[in-house]
């Protein structure tokens, strides 16, 4: 039998919970395929005493991540704490002393990746985070390795389940978004303060991941065009189902002409396209590659067993040596290194800037001539119109009152077609400044497959 | 710079031609994900006459595997060529020297996988095969590296491009299967010799390569029950949409009890649901693991470009070291080594035995009574009926006649609910046995997702 591997994992929320569960329930399986018993010889947590009804020995969990950083039994560290700090003192305290590392925390790696990465390279280490992108959807192997021959084209993923969650049950069940939003929390799909999943953070951090891997450029996360979920309605969800399309927050990725443009927004996808079709907490990834043409990939991206699955993948992958190779590989992609570097340094970010139709949603003054007003404000931007929506006031989809318009307004739906994305901001910035409406517009981009 | 590394290709048809040529149009982006310049150093072609139009010099074209196998310089065999004879001797020739090889031959795999995966282990080689499996999807690492955490519990496929292509035009276009088959050809969906994919070898075979990856067992392929599309008509497609379900030829594998189930047939699938929507040449396959719960996966299973990024996937996986060390994790499950032996060689190989729905389409004698009589015969067989169709004579959807049914006759299209297939089998051959129908009924199962 070949050695015991001994790992230590940090955190025993609900994701390293279920890492130690898989690691327990599964270990014959786990073994052959790492060649290896894996075991966990320390867990650190801020609560020792806390009863979390796990299969690990109360003498193994502690609060001093130097329990499992000085332990020279253990190779492998499994940090499963969310946030910047401590969890990243942590990683630097586990790479400082020899240990590879596994993780599922994606606001780090988008805020100090470059620092980490370079850290563990100089260290002779790996640090491992299929976990931290879709959650049990292996899409960073997918692309940094399966899909290594193809220069990709362009990602588009539901990236984060809450989000996902809440759109499809306010879309289902006809509810509010607060209404859900609540509903969300109370099932487990929401954190009490849920506003990184709902104003679009944790998809930007998780996008700008995936561009690392797919364009070998690193994206500042915060540079990236960002807009979440909290701003939608009952009312657009119902406007875009009338023609033919739902509202997924949906993370976008494209190269062209040397730019790499990159989004994260609320944006209407055509019903019975995959994404139209990813429901709940599940999340979903479609990338085109040069040659292999689109892939689709749909899986949990949340959740206790899903996230570990991901989890001790890497695990097992650090143990076998695949690890190693992969984080090498990796890394002669990275911008601080040569000649990948030097062309992906040439790639320009910006928003998003190919020509998409928009949908737009005003709340007009209901008198005479103001749809002329309104049209004749976009034709003024060469923007042309595919369809209008204008109900008698409040009968379509409920009282114009409850979407927060405007006493005397009704709302009009607008779908233009394709038109370059300043134009509809110079557009709807001048439809929202004139005396025919009342509050913001909101303007959508619509993803055709 | 890191030395070139060497590859020999062996064949250079369609999938051979797409890896000469994505080598050279991505030369630049392989190199920083393989660390070394990949060079095609010798091709071996039966015809090296011919031009073929590759960025390839004439004078690396010729046609002795030694010229290959034999050359010191080169360090992977890319074996190309389909069929089990001349590819067997080759692979061995291969390997015997001291090559690693990569391939698309899943007939050969199927056929002699346990012989050629032990020549490769005494050789101290690797075998890699991502893309004789779902051409581009990258179904072969996601099942024996990225789910290696997980017990695989099913594994639903379209597998067979070709199939899915002709099954989609007869439901899209109104069209017979042999109207389909001839365009499929014309357009290079099908080969001039279909039947390897109608009949459902080929989709067999994959599945066979599939269920050794995910349950350690490696299953003789021509053991596991096959029905093709050949045997389906416009109607039956017709039947399924109006009850709203799509007909699509699904490999199916599942672990239950010790046994595990494996089938290759038409199937009912509900409109809307994944495999239902994968439509033409693409491919898809579900897998439910025991942590990750459902994954599903969708791209291009065939064709030049897509098949290559594959190939040239495995390649450069080969190159950094990742092929030799995932061949060695998967050894680790074969039947043939140690405990996971064991535990696969006591998990029995049958058809799939859980209670399913299933579509009845009978050819009933017109006259009084036949109804009774046959729900009679699946009542006493313990099979109730969810719905029924029965048109007048040819009003449906066509022709009677033109489904080569019996004159005198009318369709009947049962579904019934839930029942075992042992006692769909004996009902269905009562059925045919009796004097109220005329030719043989067809039955086919009914997946729900």
């Amino acid at each position: 039998m070949s050695p015991v591997v001994r790992i230590g994992v940090v955190g025993l929320g609900t994701v390293g919970s279920g890492v130690v569960r898989l690691l327990a329930q599964s270990a014959d399986h786990i073994e052959r395929h790492a060649g290896r018993p894996i075991v966990v010889e320390r867990a650190v947590v801020r609560d020792p005493a806390k009863d979390r009804g796990l299969p690990l020995a109360a003498d193994r969990i502690s609060s001093d991540i130097r329990d499992i950083s000085r332990n020279p039994d253990i190779s492998i560290g499994v940090l499963l704490v969310g946030g910047l700090e401590p969890a990243r003192s942590m990683m630097i305290d586990l790479l400082e002393h020899g240990k590879d590392v596994v993780t599922a925390n994606k606001a780090l790696l988008a805020e100090h990746g470059p620092e980490l990465f370079e850290l563990a390279r100089r260290k002779g280490r790996s640090i491992a985070f299929e976990a931290a992108v879709a959650g049990g959807i292996p899409i960073v192997a997918a692309i940094s390795e399966c899909l290594a021959a193809n220069r990709i084209e362009s990602i588009r993923g539901i990236l984060n389940g809450t989000s996902n969650f809440i759109l499809t049950r306010m879309e289902e069940d006809g509810a509010d978004y607060a209404d859900v939003l609540r509903l969300a929390q109370s099932e487990g799909y929401a954190e009490a303060d849920p506003s990184m999943d709902v104003d679009g953070t944790d998809a930007t951090q998780k996008l700008a991941i995936l561009a690392h891997l797919a364009f070998g450029t690193w994206v500042p996360w915060d540079e990236i065009p960002r807009t979440g979920i909290d701003g939608l309605d009952l009312d657009l969800l119902n406007y875009a189902g009338e023609l033919g399309y739902r509202i997924r927050l949906v993370a976008v990725a494209r190269r062209g002409d040397g730019r790499l443009a990159l989004r994260v927004s609320p944006a209407l996808v055509r019903k019975g396209t995959p994404l139209a079709e990813t429901r709940g907490a599940y999340n979903a990834v479609s990338i085109v590659g040069d040659a292999v043409g689109r892939m689709f990939f749909h899986g949990l991206g949340a959740g206790e067993m899903p996230t570990a699955s991901a989890v001790v993948a890497d695990i097992i992958d650090m143990v076998v040596g695949r690890s190693a190779i992969t984080f090498r590989t990796t890394g002669m992609l990275d911008v601080s290194t040569g000649a990948a570097g030097a062309a992906s340094a040439a790639m320009q970010l910006g928003g998003v800037e190919s020509h998409e139709r928009h949908f737009l949603r005003i709340h007009a003054a209901d008198r005479p001539g103001v749809l002329a007003r309104i049209t004749g404000i976009l034709g003024e931007h060469g923007i042309s119109i595919a369809s209008v929506i204008q109900h008698a006031g409040g009968e379509a989809t409920g009282d114009a009152d409850a979407v927060g318009a405007a006493a005397g307004t009704v709302p009009l739906v607008i779908m233009t077609h394709a038109c370059s994305p300043a134009a509809i901001v110079r557009a709807t910035t001048a439809i929202d400044a004139s005396d025919v409406v009342a509050g913001r517009s909101i303007c959508l981009p619509v993803l055709e497959e």
